[in-house]
């Protein structure tokens, strides 16, 4: 058994520091084993406490009779790295750390975090500044905080892993009164060794864990990270995250709360997405997503059945349904036909959606006829039951009528509880009826549950020979230069020749034999238009005495007589990109975006992370292309022929494969505009830019 | 008294066809106003019952000893309009009638609520369809339904309007387990005749009522909403409304359920804005909202404090206060200085914000002293403050901290309840602090206080004298009419001609020395550029050629040859947008949009709706401009010159105006693009539509 399994299910446990009263902080690891019956064995250490009820007590960890699976540190930061060294000198799995006054405090905290790691060696620590865990599949709680107690347990099939301890406690708190049921908490707070990452890897493994969910607050090690998360998603256990630092506001405070760097927040958004880390849009989201999900069921369309005995609850629901682009369809015939033949009555409204089957929906025949021929329908993925103010005199038969009917289909049911019924939710909750008591909730729910129907596999990096590049250039390359860089990946520029004076701007247009623009090439200013570099639309019979007012243009401007330029055949009539490249803790990124306003100003961007070898595959760049706002300009908008895609998608592959083979050594890359002409003409590279390391 | 106020607080209430057994629907009513000692007169009206209780009962209602405030209607749909008929025939105030089988199931039952209509002459009709009223300030209920059924109610300040039973219950139940006060509860229904805007504009007058909760389907009546709005935000008490239609499916449901017809939800957005009304996001926060704008308290900018003892739900707090653009910076120095004197401890975090202090929150002396150095700050506008799970056995301890502080500053105060404690929540509510479950529901609240706050009275329209117009051309107008119509109004279009050959255009051309487009101009078709009817970029020199060849073009593709062109000077280097009109039920709305694909594609689109008389004020067009995510390209885009932002609003004043005064006559009206010049160089109208009634 691993360290990790070790720590999760201890056959003993050593508590450093642990008081003989229960009422204290440090009575509280002993006296939580004994309460919740732990069936291994428990040594408190303490010089000045002989026993602990019938628990002997030791003097020291060497005193200790056998090697524990798991040390309890609950000494200070001044002497928990003592603890540990000991601990970890006897042989001990794993060691909890529950001190705070490190990384978190700053500089002098980071070094004490150091010394605690060096003094742990082999043995793998959790924390510090951690509340501990709980294992609620065995019973057996390693903690020292209020927040986890718990007379009993909402046991279940949701594994939590938090970078923060007490979000951990409000999960608890929280999925109790709902009925939602947990299989392991785990608080990794300050992350000197154990993360959030290995927790993922071993609940893959976890057989009472069907759903693992996480607080993040920050993903230290992205590879790590990947690895566990790709594992879960092909092993079909989906992986919920609530990660704050959407705002430069909350990435302050995550920064204050556990001494994490927040990364930006899109690039979490790409890595999640790309290994099937289903993201929950806020707290309460993360339990009820994580609820539905531990169902098993799976959401195979967008189409949902929403019966109610009350009207406006179902209205509710099916407005925030197609807000969130579900839809509501009526039912078809067959399914009409099999409602009607119930006989709900007159003021039953059947061939609408919501399906309202008003008082019929408190007989317990007609409300289980009415479900199971909403989930035989053809026309329907799912279903959601509104629980009105009726049910609250006889939830019983609601609830009941809801979870009988659920063996006979595979489709998801969720139920929305209207009036405010806690203990009705809870009920539905612990049946495997994953209840909200929002709309909006239940529209989150089931955009989750789709999202992980549909997640695919992405390819792991492309797997190409690399490109022979030869000496490459340093610095910031000029335009030429940049451009030259990218055609060897397979983007084109536009024709185009460098010039040195007006004669030979004049003899490349006319070789171009059409309109072309001039610009100003030289490595002293990226700016070229700020400095009068650049002029569009010239032929070859004005061209040569462009140039040289550019030449004076430039050098009053910019103080530097240019010697070289660029005449560039005019590219119009396409769509305009912008493809370039984005590099952070959580990995290098390709971004693509709408040219002109509409990248910078309308934010119609988006972004994958590279795997760590190789670069895109063509499927992704196509998936990419359709996530923009403006991916119609590409399709034929409005009559208008469409553009040549398939060049762009090599365009961008290519791109990639650029930005991977050369990895650290390329700082910055940018294609802008690149522009895409109808099908069959290709993609030219208009501007661009390329920084390599010096 | 008007019978609005006489319906909400009666002095005496006849039940027509009341039944003696309570368990019964039809014994509900005179149940339910023994049970809460109704102090008027109760006259229980049914021919087969002799006494209800100690009440008599009457054979009829032209039996009744007295003319009745009220008539609650109990008979069906067959009965019902004679039971209204009698009642309004004795001079009763009004009627409730609480039957279905009318509006909301179709033609037959339109027919009938018709009929009901009829027969109530001058009394005023609450429903049909409805579930009645509560009058918790008074404690009259005034219902069947056991929904609003309940043994204490909890009584407040929110005036709540629903057109929706269902959710006038659920909101009841809601409200009482978190200890949200109410005033009245008014289920409007089918609205035949008393509709949402009655009850708001009679609630302004209520003293018990600080704030007005409303749940739309739909506004029937837009021009008496307004007002009523109008003079609830005139006289500083907050309308909430929670609308649905937000998708078209909830539209359909919307449809189903009181058979109102949704308009198009935008237009909502904007009456809403411009009269005031605070819009809730979801049903949650249509409560949390309106207890939060019942404590009066004003939010007057965007910087929060948090505080709190539990680092992780601080965190997630102040994540999404910055996802909704609030602020929440670090403590100034004097407020640094007042906290660090409170000495709460080592591990207190009061350089930052969320300010953390740990232990010492547990601490009466020092959580009182923390939140009055945070409100006494000059350097925040709000304070949250955070439960945590350590105040579930204290609740008093942090309840009664925030609350004792209160009272010494006028900010808003809000709370985060972490952990799952209703009884806290519940407790906090009740005695004026807004407390909140979730991080997103804080942000919403705070949001919703500062549009409060912001919210300035519209002018009620420009009170110009017509422009004299002439003979108005009739039905869809060819190009240059509509410009021409346009710039009666004080749009300028780009120097054009209309031409009829060849020669005319060179002349045209040659006299504006300039590039010029060259325009197809016929009625027959508004999609010039499909027939090939569309050149541009011409001289002199070509342009004849040109028009020829287009003449062909358009008589080969739209099989009619054309007499007549625009010829049309280029206009190039400016801001390209498009100015619009929509009408639909709500009123007329101005639409203004960035030009190319901004608009569509990528839905830079801002409206304001007209007011009932005259068109907009220069300053609104200000207010529009600054709502396109394009702004910035007007205001001087990196380093492109300012653009004449005057003209274009003057343009905007000048089309309102136009649509203000044609009025019907005017069905469609569009300037696509208008283009905005630099500074001092004005707007051009390059294209534009105009339909008027034929």
């Amino acid at each position: 058994m691993d360290a990790i399994h070790r720590l999760l299910k201890p056959r003993s446990v050593a508590v450093i520091g642990a008081s003989a009263d229960p009422a204290k902080t440090a009575g509280r690891p002993v006296s939580y084993l004994l309460k919740h019956h732990f069936a291994g064995d428990i040594y408190p250490v303490n010089p000045k406490v002989g026993a602990i009820g019938d628990l002997r007590c030791y003097r020291s960890i060497d005193d200790l009779p056998a090697v524990p699976d798991v040390g309890i540190v609950l000494l200070g930061a001044e002497r928990a790295h003592e603890a540990v060294r000991d601990l970890s000198r006897r042989g001990t799995a794993a060691a909890i750390v529950l001190a705070s006054g490190y990384q978190e405090i700053g500089d002098e905290g980071a070094r004490r975090q150091k010394e605690l790691l060096d003094a742990a060696g082999p043995m793998r620590l959790l924390g510090p500044n951690t509340i501990g865990l709980v294992n609620l599949t065995d019973g057996i709680v390693l903690s020292a905080t209020g927040a986890l107690e718990m007379e009993q347990f909402p046991v279940g099939s949701v594994g939590v892993v938090s970078q923060s301890g007490g979000i951990l406690g409000a999960f608890l708190s929280r999925a109790s009164a709902r009925g939602i049921g947990v299989s392991k908490l785990i608080s990794t707070s300050n992350e000197a060794d154990l993360e959030l990452a290995d927790f993922v890897d071993h609940l893959v493994d976890d057989e009472a864990t069907r759903v693992i969910a996480l607080y993040v607050e920050t993903v230290r090690n992205p590879l790590k990270f990947r690895t566990a998360a790709l594992r879960a998603a092909r092993a079909g256990k989906p992986v919920v995250a609530f990660k704050i630092g959407r705002s430069e506001a909350g990435a302050q405070a995550a920064v204050s709360h556990t001494g994490a760097m927040a990364g930006a927040d899109r690039m979490y958004d790409a890595l999640f997405k790309q290994v099937g880390v289903i993201r929950a849009q806020s707290f309460d989201d993360l339990l009820d997503v994580s609820a539905a999900l531990a169902t098993g069921r799976r959401l195979k369309g967008r189409r949902v059945a929403v019966l109610t005995s009350t009207g406006g609850a179902g209205t509710l629901v099916s407005d925030a349904l197609g807000v969130a682009q579900f839809e509501t369809p009526t039912p078809d015939e067959p399914t009409s036909r099999a409602l009607r033949a119930l006989q709900t009555g007159d003021h039953a409204v059947l061939d609408r959606n919501p399906i309202d089957v008003t008082l019929a929906g408190l007989r317990p025949d007609l409300l289980r006829g009415a479900i199971r021929a909403l989930l035989d329908s053809a026309g329907y993925d799912a279903l959601i039951s509104i629980v009105g103010s009726s049910a609250l005199s006889m939830p019983e038969l609601v609830v009941g009528a809801i979870h009988d009917c659920m063996d006979a289909s595979d489709k998801p049911v969720l139920a929305y509880v209207s009036p405010h019924a806690p203990e009705i939710r809870a009920l539905l909750n612990s049946r495997g009826v994953p209840a909200l008591t929002t709309a909006e909730g239940c529209a989150a729910v089931l955009g989750a549950m789709r999202q992980h129907d549909q997640w695919e596999d992405a390819p792991e990096g492309q797997g190409c020979a690399p490109i022979q590049l030869g000496d490459l250039p340093k610095g910031a390359l000029d335009e030429a230069k940049a451009k030259a860089l990218f055609a060897q990946f397979g983007i084109p520029a536009p024709r185009e020749a460098v010039v040195s004076d007006a004669g030979e701007a004049e003899a490349a247009a006319a070789s171009f034999g059409a309109r072309v623009a001039l610009k100003l090439l030289a490595s002293e200013t990226t700016h070229k238009s700020d400095v009068g570099g650049v002029a569009l639309n010239l032929g070859a019979g004005d061209i040569g005495a462009r140039l040289e007012k550019m030449r004076e243009d430039v050098e009053r401007k910019a103080g530097f007589r240019p010697e070289h330029f660029l005449v560039q055949e005019m590219v119009t009539g396409g769509v305009e990109l912008i493809l370039g490249m984005h590099r952070d803790a959580l990995g290098t990124a390709i971004l693509l975006g709408a040219g002109g306003t509409g990248a910078e100003l309308l934010k119609d961007t988006t972004l994958r992370l590279l795997p760590p070898q190789g670069g895109m595959k063509p499927q992704e760049a196509h998936a990419m292309l359709r996530e923009l706002k403006t991916w119609p300009l590409l399709d034929g908008y409005r009559g208008a022929p469409k553009c040549d895609v398939e060049a762009l998608v090599a365009a961008i592959v290519g791109f990639s494969r650029m930005v991977a083979q050369l990895g650290e050594q390329l700082l910055e890359a940018e294609i802008n505009p690149v522009i895409v002409l109808p099908a069959g003409q290709g993609v030219r590279a208009v501007d661009g830019v390329a920084v390599l390391k010096s």
